[in-house]
């Protein structure tokens, strides 16, 4: 198939860690897409229950009609479809093993505790969750980033795409869990900011500020605030 | 690095379903290894905790001193250092995107209700939990498997190896569930008896009665019966 008759789209949502990665890794591969943002409040596109009728949730990247579902097995797919253009995963079986442990760890660990502070009502946030999700952060700085320039080593990689949205969200994790980043993961910091200088990066995440008012917003609709 | 001098070793656990999916890619691949028992209950062996600090679980393949976490990216490393005997993952990009697919939903759908309704205490069962593991098995089947012989169509692979542990489990979550597989799921019954002909899965998988029993054991010890 030629390239130039692909049809990439991408069904999304501007505030999501998930969404970012698989904007990232396209705009990494310079590949053009379509970007269709979903309500994801009561109103998902028929496009989206077509297209993911098994969890309903975005990003779903679709390529020539048929749906990719799950961020870090599209950004995998991306890779290996576009392989020619900036590879993504390490070449090495056990680097690839351990980036997949990492974006893994991420999930289960980071975003997980990550969700359940940001979506907790107001006098009842779950104190051992922003302990958890203060640690995992600090635990995925010191094990898997450690001295490198990205968690990719010296080049950004499929580890520095799973990890990209925290660029983004780090901010409204430090107030809601009343930690300070740039003492507390320094290196942390200094990778996000290497990040976004990165064309691919910037032009695909939101404002750090930007994002924590949205999610204000948001849990005042939720009536969590 | 020549295969003579190779040392493969398996932390595992002989109930778990996730060790199951290592034990039988390593069959499949006709890899030799030293199967390593570990106690799970409060007595983790040494080179278990130095060998995945981050989350203490098994199984934990270890190749010539280094550790490979987590059951489905462990057969994803086996099926990439062993690349010759057996291939387990679809060559096509997307067969893999849909083949993982189903993986994570095993492992964020099935097991997940499985842990749920398995280490629930009598008499505190939870029902949604026992919806959710029946109909996510039935989606399973009827999803990704479908009449085809193997999850991987023709030929069985990387998704067959994922979705393993049933063969051994899916008697236990019958009896919790109170659900029929046999006339509910009955491909998954029949695809179930196919992989059990295979010496890489009848030589790997314990007994399902074997199993329940055991889980019944387990239960009185942690005090849930």
């Amino acid at each position: 198939m030629g390239e130039a008759s692909e049809e990439v789209i991408l069904l999304d949502f501007w505030t999501s860690m998930y969404g970012m990665r698989a904007r990232v890794a396209l705009e990494e591969k310079q590949i053009k897409y379509e970007h269709k943002q979903e309500d994801l409040i009561g109103n998902k596109s028929e496009l989206l229950l077509r297209m993911n009728p098994i969890h309903k949730t975005i990003p779903v990247l679709i390529h020539d009609g048929k749906p990719v579902c799950e961020s870090l097995i599209a950004v995998e797919y991306i890779d290996e479809v576009w392989k020619g253009k900036a590879s993504l995963l390490p070449s090495d079986p056990y680097e690839r093993a351990q980036a997949r442990f990492w974006a893994d760890f991420l999930d289960k660990k980071v975003y997980e505790y990550g969700r359940q502070v940001t979506w907790s009502r107001k006098g009842e946030e779950p104190e051992a969750a922003k302990i958890g999700l203060t640690n995992s952060i600090k635990t995925l700085e010191e094990e898997a980033l450690g001295d490198k320039p990205y968690f990719g080593g010296d080049k950004f990689g499929y580890l520095d795409v799973a990890v990209i949205g925290l660029c983004s969200w780090l901010h409204t994790y430090e107030i809601i869990c009343n930690f300070n980043a740039a003492t507390e993961c320094p290196k942390l910091v200094a990778w996000a900011k290497r990040c976004m200088e990165r064309d691919s990066v910037s032009k695909s995440l939101p404002e750090p500020k930007k994002l924590y008012e949205a999610i204000l917003g948001f849990k005042k609709v939720f009536g969590l605030d």
